[in-house]
């Protein structure tokens, strides 16, 4: 697989993620809103990549910037800040990322420093995804035990991670470690982030997949084929709330009523204390288009109405465990998550 | 909406649900392989729907046969019906059509007479389709308080039944008795009866309706929008069970988890006492195209591997009511169905 996101020359590349499966199309931005329209239309997407190309985007954005004195120069920053922050409303990662990028340009008076500290900081952001995405998959792994099959819903792996990945990077570790496991992978509609982009990093990797739609999951439950469910997160809140890909809701209760533990793996990135609960996520709407059509093809009819939110909240009592990068973590979640900060 | 199945000059005619909403295409068979292969391919698919297709389908290869004795005749008739009832497993109408067409012909020592009684027991059959669904429908609305939001899933509208639909009947005729309803209709994945067919049938009829993936429901149960869930049935056994397309059996985990009652609605066509539990239900399983190409949009990666279970079951203690043409019943349905056949 190419790299999902790398900072080459001055210049943001971004492997397609809606082109895949079929073809490996690098994108390669040098201004700074295309890089906001790619993670717009999901070019990049899942939530610690979109931090880390809301990062690149923003130190692209400021080599571009003309200005020589500092404040003409923070004043143009906002401006291109303001562009990034407004893609995508529910993944803390992109609004941490802002927020380490603004404290990275307030540092400093002298504008050409400034340029190099927000690419460093950039890369920075990148390089600690990566390996907290390492480390909580080898913690993830752990909770695997020899021969079960695991369900997953939408993409948490390399491609949403720029990094090992997080609830497939867990999967991804237990498999190096000559564990005997089975994925079950859910299609993930409407934008199909599972038969596209699971399905096939985890055929990349030989883990035995089975590719469903969502609606199937509830039945291999049910039939005793799956023994536990894991996802990634698009924000956790103070309490363990989390917000992910819709449908992620649907699966932790269906895991709850077969008596299957659910995990959530997320780097810290995606915790977000500010957030006392899940009621307090915003939860983008998408357009109508995403449900009515398939790539092109119609598939309902002309003029009906459709809700699209792209995410939904799981409530944390559904949570059996939350993985991150600094460990594993229990109910009760207001206190173990706050612990983390801690340490 | 032109009639779903239709009996017209020896020969029998399916509005082709598989092209439907894009256009409406009526088939005309006059070949009864012809009629299994409509069954087999969804052209014409829904419990109910299934039943009247098949014994129409026998009573039109019957027509064909050459055969002057009865023996001869009702050897020939006998491939006719493997045939017809090898098309598929799980909706119990199927067989019972079968039953009451072999029935018939074992009737008579005439041929032609027979010939005859085939095309008037199919009608008949078609016939009381029509009328027990009319009447479930009445007694279904009944539930529906004004004002609500009801979910359903998949199709068992007039096409799925041709009569007056089981689910979507007992909307209809809430509508029709002046209730301010609402509905959201799953799209129904892998083959969108939901997103083709129910909101189609939904929007001729002017009842207000929201398109949602089936991984959207449970979210927006959650959220306290939905109220209701009513669906169709493929096979009920003795104890309640209810086999019904894929995903039901999470809609129905998903309403108890939001304490929203979750009612099917079928004919006692649909019902099989033979049958203990939902575990002696043969679940069809089809092929892996359905998952992996929309429209011939190819959407999965290169040889992944799919399950494609069509139906599942859903435990008895889940459902709240079963709306039957002969009253609403209750647990415990070992006995409520039982009484049902025997008034």
């Amino acid at each position: 697989m190419k790299p999902p996101i790398e900072w080459v020359d001055n210049r943001v590349r971004i492997l397609d993620q809606t082109e895949l499966p079929r073809k490996q199309v690098v994108l390669e931005f040098d201004d700074y809103r295309d890089v906001a329209q790619a993670i717009k239309s999901l070019q990049v997407r899942g939530a610690p990549a979109i931090g880390v190309a809301a990062a690149y985007g923003i130190a692209l954005g400021a080599q571009g910037i003309k200005a020589k004195g500092k404040s003409d120069f923070d004043a143009e920053l906002n401006q291109i800040i303001e562009v990034i922050a407004s893609t995508r409303p529910t993944a803390v990662n992109l609004f941490k990322a802002v927020t380490r990028m603004r404290a990275v340009a307030a540092k400093d008076d002298d504008v050409s420093h400034t340029k190099v500290l927000l690419v460093a900081e950039a890369s920075k952001i990148h390089q600690e995804e990566e390996q907290s995405t390492q480390h909580l998959s080898q913690l993830g792994a752990e909770l695997f035990e020899n021969g079960i099959t695991i369900l997953t819903h939408c993409n948490a792996g390399p491609l949403a991670t720029a990094g090992y990945g997080t609830a497939i990077g867990a999967i991804r570790a237990a498999k190096a470690q000559g564990k005997n496991i089975q994925v079950f992978a859910t299609e993930t509609r409407p934008l199909l982030q599972g038969a596209r982009l699971t399905a096939w990093e985890l055929m990349q990797d030989d883990i035995p997949t089975t590719l469903i739609t969502d609606s199937m999951a509830g039945h291999f439950m049910n039939r005793g084929i799956i023994n536990c469910a894991i996802v990634g997160a698009d924000r956790i809140t103070a309490n363990g709330d989390v917000a992910n890909k819709i449908g992620t809701y649907t699966m932790a209760v269906l895991a709850a009523a077969n008596s299957i533990p659910f995990y959530v793996a997320a780097p810290l990135s995606t915790i977000d204390l500010s957030l006392s609960s899940g009621d307090e996520i915003p939860i983008e709407e998408r357009n109508a288009e995403e449900v009515t059509f398939i790539r092109g093809e119609q598939i309902a009819p002309n003029g009906v109405h459709v809700s699209n939110p792209a995410f939904d909240v799981t409530p944390h009592r559904y949570v059996a465990a939350i993985i991150t990068d600094r460990g594993v973590v229990k109910d009760p979640y207001d206190i173990s998550l706050k612990a983390l900060f801690e340490t």
